[in-house]
């Protein structure tokens, strides 16, 4: 990136005045219009919910609105910058999932970065949402405030735990389909232990089943050995680390089939890729500068390289996630969002590249027909379910 | 309105699934308009706002977004449906503000009606906004909640205070204007001792200072003799009913000039009428049935009508007000709504109207100069304000 680009960016948002603006569908150009949109006629609309009120669902802005709520703790790369802060980039959030999937998607930046509090305001403002998107708020208060709001009625998705962790098992399905190699056959290691690498540890467990997962956090590898473990880094330890390896990242990586990078760049050494299996895939995700650089990481090795950047081959974006995800549940109906459904949208994300290779794993950031395809997956999911449970 | 019309407005709100739709004012046709809107660049526009979070009010959507915040507690006349329920009216308002004035409102229905809750929840997502404008809140509670938020460091505008006391008073004022006659001299008469009957009262005293002004409720005038009142009530004594007189409404009435009706349809009868001073002025405003129908208070006498509904002439709406304050307050950077800035508006409003008369003593409700006008007198007094202000 440029200087001035940098610079442009600011005269744009300063120029418009932020990204997002509210429209109405409905014209109002005479007292006719009024009366249909607003009063009198608008009483019938309310005394229909009244009786019933999930029917906001299709009588208004919730059949098709996401919240996207942030505390501004722990925003991009920058750290705990604030809810002020956090709306440019919760506004570029909504303007992708609009673009997308055409969801309607509000920028929710909550003063207050206390666990209860954003529950609770959660709570309070979930009438008026079709869905909920938790965005960059820090680990692991994260996973708590998730866990506690799945009562509430909509979907709840939490983007770096569950956007990140779908995308990463399409990246890993279509890899192992480039190489014609088996999963079940891989030893993973993972390299950060906070919601991103946490999530892609449990989904990759629960529905890819590879020979092992081994998780590092920055103080090492995550084993039996620690006395230092959060109750969550305690919980990974049923699902990881089969032969209770302890010490550092490189420790962990002898026999590794694949690395995965959650954590900070520059990380992984070209020397560290070589005590891996032969041809190893790299996803190495830190932003903006990954955990090795692909032509690096490519010298040292590695068979195929993702990394989270545009710049580069394999992109493996967020991006590629919500919009269809929110699409499919809100055109489903479906108010959780299930290991099962996780899978399908990672399937359906895998699926949308014809012939996967080295240099093409994932389809592109903008490939509008990924938010159709993951949506229409999730709703032949749940038509299935549905034949299933009611049989 | 016709059933049909009704049948009409919920087929229309089905089709459109709600009348708000969230939309980016930032092309995104490809990666390099990604780049400026979303990551990498947001980054930039974060890190100043981290510096100076009042630089949300440059960059961002607070600088032209408005929350409008309901619990479902009073709306329009249907009286306490939820949150829920409660949304379509809040869609319209904001499809209002949005038509009249170029602001973007967004809905917020609140799953509480607990006064605390719904400050602590306002305190919470005012990061977001540039204003908040209550509405359809019942009344005690609305005053306090109103009162509790002044701090939040963004106007807050309760529709049913300060939106109707402003339109009532740009009524009287023309109403004056097209009788030639001075509000000094009149004696009013106010129906309703809820959130707007209250909130014209003390605006009333305050900007026009009538002669007298005798308030009632559903138990008779407000007097000294009584002891049912609520604090509120109370507080009102102390610029109202000077004679302290006591009984009913019709004890209320001779002598008076003004009738302010804010409170239930068919309450005036047209003998009352004959009670009051020579061709009063009558204001019959509950929805959708007027305390009485035009024809028969000209009928009775009266001089001038005005009622809320666009199908008579001198509609008294609140949609006149706060499209235009909030584009103000917006504009002049303005963070507390006072008794100055509320006669500013309503002086505004009667200005629209070139030669007020009888049958036209404001402009209509969907006049486009009307916010305009608002906007240039308040940002006109925010100049003078300054000015004075810093000799």
């Amino acid at each position: 990136m440029k200087q001035s680009d940098y610079k442009k960016s600011l005269a744009l948002h300063k120029k418009h005045g932020g990204k997002l603006e509210i429209r109405s569908k409905f014209k109002l150009d005479n007292k006719d219009d009024l009366c249909l949109a607003y009063t009198p006629c608008v009483a019938e609309v309310s005394r229909e919910i009244a009786k019933n009120k999930e029917l906001a669902k299709i009588y208004t802005l919730k059949k098709n609105t996401v919240a996207i709520v942030s505390d501004g703790s722990a925003v991009l790369g920058l750290g705990n910058i604030g809810p002020e802060a956090a709306i440019p980039v919760m506004e570029g959030k909504a303007v992708l999932i609009k673009k997308l999937a055409g969801i309607d998607g509000f920028p929710i930046c909550l003063d207050t970065q206390d666990p209860e509090e954003i529950i609770k305001t959660v709570r309070m403002i979930a009438p008026v949402f079709g869905g909920i998107n938790l965005e960059d708020i820090s680990a692991p208060k994260c996973f708590y405030i998730e866990s506690q709001l799945q009562d509430v009625g909509i979907p709840i998705f939490h983007d770096d735990q569950h956007g990140t962790s779908i995308v990463v098992t399409a990246a890993l399905i279509n890899s192992a389909k480039a190489l014609k190699r088996k999963i079940s056959d891989m030893k993973i290691v993972i390299c950060g232990a906070g919601a991103s690498g946490t999530a892609i540890t449990k989904m990759i467990h629960a529905t890819l089943q590879p020979k092992d997962i081994v998780v590092c956090d920055s103080q090492g590898i995550i084993s039996r050995s620690r006395s230092d473990l959060n109750p969550v880094k305690m919980k990974l330890l049923e699902i990881t680390n089969k032969q209770n390896i302890s010490g550092s990242l490189q420790d962990a990586l002898p026999d590794a089939d694949v690395f995965i990078g959650v954590s900070v760049g520059g990380i992984l050494k070209p020397e560290m890729i070589t005590l891996m299996n032969a041809d190893p895939i790299i996803f190495a995700m830190a932003n903006p500068v990954p955990e090795i650089m692909p032509d690096l990481a490519i010298k040292a090795g590695a068979s195929i390289v993702g990394t989270g950047r545009g710049d580069f081959p394999n992109q493996i974006n967020n991006v590629l996630s919500y919009p269809g995800v929110f699409k499919g549940l809100l055109s489903s109906g479906l108010t959780k969002l299930t290991d099962d459904i996780k899978l399908t949208a990672a399937k359906a994300i895998a699926d949308c590249v014809n012939k996967p290779n080295k240099n093409k794993i994932l389809p592109s950031a903008l490939d509008k027909r990924v938010p159709n395809e993951i949506a229409k997956s999730i709703y032949a999911y749940k038509k299935t379910k549905h034949r299933i449970d009611s049989k």
